[in-house]
């Protein structure tokens, strides 16, 4: 049975090691396969790890840091003087094949200006980008590119993203010749912007994808295809703004405490069991995509359940080497493409 | 009193006359001071406009059309070749000042192209644009925009966007000072796109703009701001997402028939009786904002309910004078620049 060494920013998050301890006791627990690098404060950690019985654990190792990367950092800052941090150290594991893979619910902005100066771009991609996996009202899921890596885009960027998708979609969803589709403001062929109608020429002309041509908004969650490609920019806003929905549902769902009633309260339960699958904590975890590693960012406010998702995601992204997979279509692609 | 005319296309939208004439009764019921021109095929519809009373309404007009757009129709060829189209002729009444307003529920694409030739932009705007109110937790409505109209922006175009939006917030919604926020990927000040970061440098030099900074896409429906400007692509793949997930959620909320247990039924209830208001079908009608005219576009899909929500959205712009108070804001705007 192979092993999975995933390096874990314990000091990371909105909540810590309160929430990322324990996240790291249930992946522990429920991924037979998995080795475990903490990387965080011993001070601060060392008496919660013992009462989780992580201090002797024969698939934990622990690595000191000296310094915390805070969320509201800059970005350029944090990658100039929070070289000892838990951040920095987790992503040095990777690039130095101590870990297979680095989580951390840290500052997104630092981690992804550290990830590309220590881990490095792939050959054939300008720009690393942020992915996730969505549910889907059909119960299978589909993969989205950009959601904010980068909010300045030209076509050829787009492209690279549909092809990491594709890798993604086949590697670890999956599916085979997954649909490939460019996110615009309408269906038909003379719809969208500048940037999606060139992207669009691009996609067609690439003989190794299988592109499905242009969905709407509306149809993000309708599981019509696999892959969703689009800007950093307009990905970051869909997304928060279906998460943002789902939460105000959930919200909304939940009666007043003083004026709860039998009724109400049945509604509520039924209600949360039947979108407990559109919780954004469900498919907590995304992706940075076209780097030599794999680099997992789990949400801020993510808590500890939501946390073993972005383990997972590592670990199986780890165990289907997808650095390795991505580099081998892009090669396929550019020779095509140069023949 | 003062009384409204709106002109409505009663061939537009998916269904047609069968919801665009029962909305017509709606309206002239709940609304005594509104007059309406049915303007479609008589043909067609005489006999369903006796049916419902209105072949002979004190308050309603018929003015025959012998053509109709159709929602596949190209807008460029729509323009020249349906000049006697339903959809044409109600935006020449209010051209005519014989109408104060008109409503449409027919391709979008080819309503925009007619009313900018028809109605032609006011001074100072380089584009019209599509705006809606949504509705928000605290129970007040945020207006946004642009929702499609323009999917290529500068920065100059979404200044004069934030303006109309104001406009609208201050007369239709009755705000004072509205806020205005820019959509973006982050709320501090260094994030977004070239255009997100132009734009707000000219909004915070706008003296006649209360602008509050930026607001991300899981805020959209918050109420802490009261106008959300974007770029017509992102605009409109944000609305749509939404109103997707709300569908979404709807649509699994209601239990398999088979299925349905008491519990089950009643959860459904308090389910959709809960989240009634934030149906999109609560606030249809989209206005097509910065012309000599007043132009409100219905959701094509509308059923009469929805399609009388967009005729008293007219009447309302109507009420106010809407271009005419977007004008002189615009003036004062642009004459506080040159000054």
């Amino acid at each position: 049975m192979s092993t999975q060494t995933v390096a874990l920013d314990i000091m990371g998050g909105d909540f810590g090691p309160s929430e990322t301890v324990p996240a790291a006791v249930q992946a522990l627990s429920l991924l037979p396969q998995l080795k475990l690098i903490l990387v965080g404060d011993q001070h601060q950690t060392s008496s919660l790890l013992q009462q989780h019985g992580l201090l002797n654990h024969s698939r934990v190792r622990f690595v000191h840091a000296s310094q915390v990367v805070g969320m509201g950092d800059n970005p350029i800052i944090a990658l100039r003087t929070l070289k000892d941090s838990s951040m920095r150290i987790a992503l040095d594991l990777v690039k130095s094949g101590d870990a297979d893979a680095c989580v951390s619910a840290g500052n997104t902005g630092a981690l992804m200006a550290m990830a590309k100066c220590v881990l490095k771009a792939l050959p054939g991609i300008d720009r690393p980008a942020l992915i996730k996996a969505l549910p889907t009202l059909n119960g299978q899921r589909t993969v989205m590119l950009d959601l904010g890596a980068n909010v300045n885009c030209d076509a050829k960027e787009l492209l690279q993203f549909a092809v990491m998708g594709s890798v993604v979609a086949q590697t670890v969803e999956g599916v085979t010749a997954p649909r490939v589709a460019l996110l615009n403001v309408g269906a038909e062929d003379n719809r969208g912007n500048k940037l999606v109608r060139h992207s669009a020429d691009l996609l067609r002309q690439c003989q190794a994808l299988n592109f499905v041509g242009f969905i709407e908004g509306d149809h993000l969650f309708s599981g019509e295809c696999d892959v969703i490609v689009c800007d950093g920019f307009v990905g970051n806003v869909a997304l928060k703004t279906a998460e943002g929905v789902v939460r105000m549902m959930a919200a909304l769902a939940g009666y007043p405490r003083k004026k709860r009633s039998f009724l109400g309260f049945i509604a509520e339960i039924m209600f949360k069991r039947r979108f407990l699958y559109l919780n954004p904590d469900q498919y907590n975890g995304a992706s940075l995509l076209g780097l030599r590693g794999i680099v997992v960012k789990s949400h801020g406010r993510a808590e500890r359940r939501a946390l073993y998702n972005a383990i997972l995601l590592a670990a199986q992204e780890a165990k289907h080497q997808l650095p390795l997979q991505i580099a081998d279509r892009l090669e396929a692609v550019f020779s095509d493409r140069d023949r």
